[in-house]
């Protein structure tokens, strides 16, 4: 059965205050070479039917993501 | 500058209200396809030196998955 | 020590699809009577100096919720 | 109608890395005085009908928390 990934980001005009708390408390932890963390929602769906790309976009437009906010992508492995 | 994935799930045998609350949405909406649905956290981290993908572990072990309860995977991308 | 609780949510006119997906799924559960869920964060801080009210404050704006999309609370216990 | 808060947060013994990384960035903007952060997900619910401390009780217990891992609270307000 078809695995489909939907990974949602905030659009990256919007500020992301979970990532810029995780970027600034890695150099207190001696991670220094991160310049950049932005936090997403990350879904994983099983599809029985029909075309689990197009399902899985539809899913995502109506209930993972909201898309004034947010981008999605969605990718599907076997 | 290399990107790195970083994406945690729950455990499989944890149970997942998150997603359980979107897998019973979905025949409401139409959606009869789908036959589970897991809800994690997806990380996009830009790492400027250093060995990525280990750079990427480290922090993810330490900052974004507990791992008595959730495992992760790391996807570094050029 | 004082404990303060901030709670985010997403602003009102901003589209919540986790909270959706949770209402959508409560009639197939047997619960009819719940006519709206929104989910947001909610953070424990335990602030050992200075006015709590005011670091919680100053905390939430700049760490734990974006402003443009996100509404705060913060209210301190005892 | 009344509004029920269901506060979720993970059990005290289990570890919050998102709260540890807030906590961790805490210092570097001057804020010195939190001693813990702890992270937790906030719903607000409307509830039309029956015994809301209730009926939030249930639905919380099967859709909004995993209670293996989560402890949560119920306040109804009006």
């Amino acid at each position: 059965m078809p695995t489909v990934v939907v990974d949602v980001m905030l659009k990256p005009e919007i500020l992301d205050p979970q990532g810029q708390a995780i970027l600034r408390a890695l150099p207190t932890l001696g991670f220094d070479d991160v310049t950049s963390v932005r936090q997403g929602k990350h879904f994983e769906l099983e599809i029985a039917g029909g075309d689990p790309q197009s399902v899985a976009h539809q899913v995502a437009e109506t209930l993972l993501a909201n898309p004034v906010i947010e981008d999605f992508t969605v990718t599907v492995t076997n």
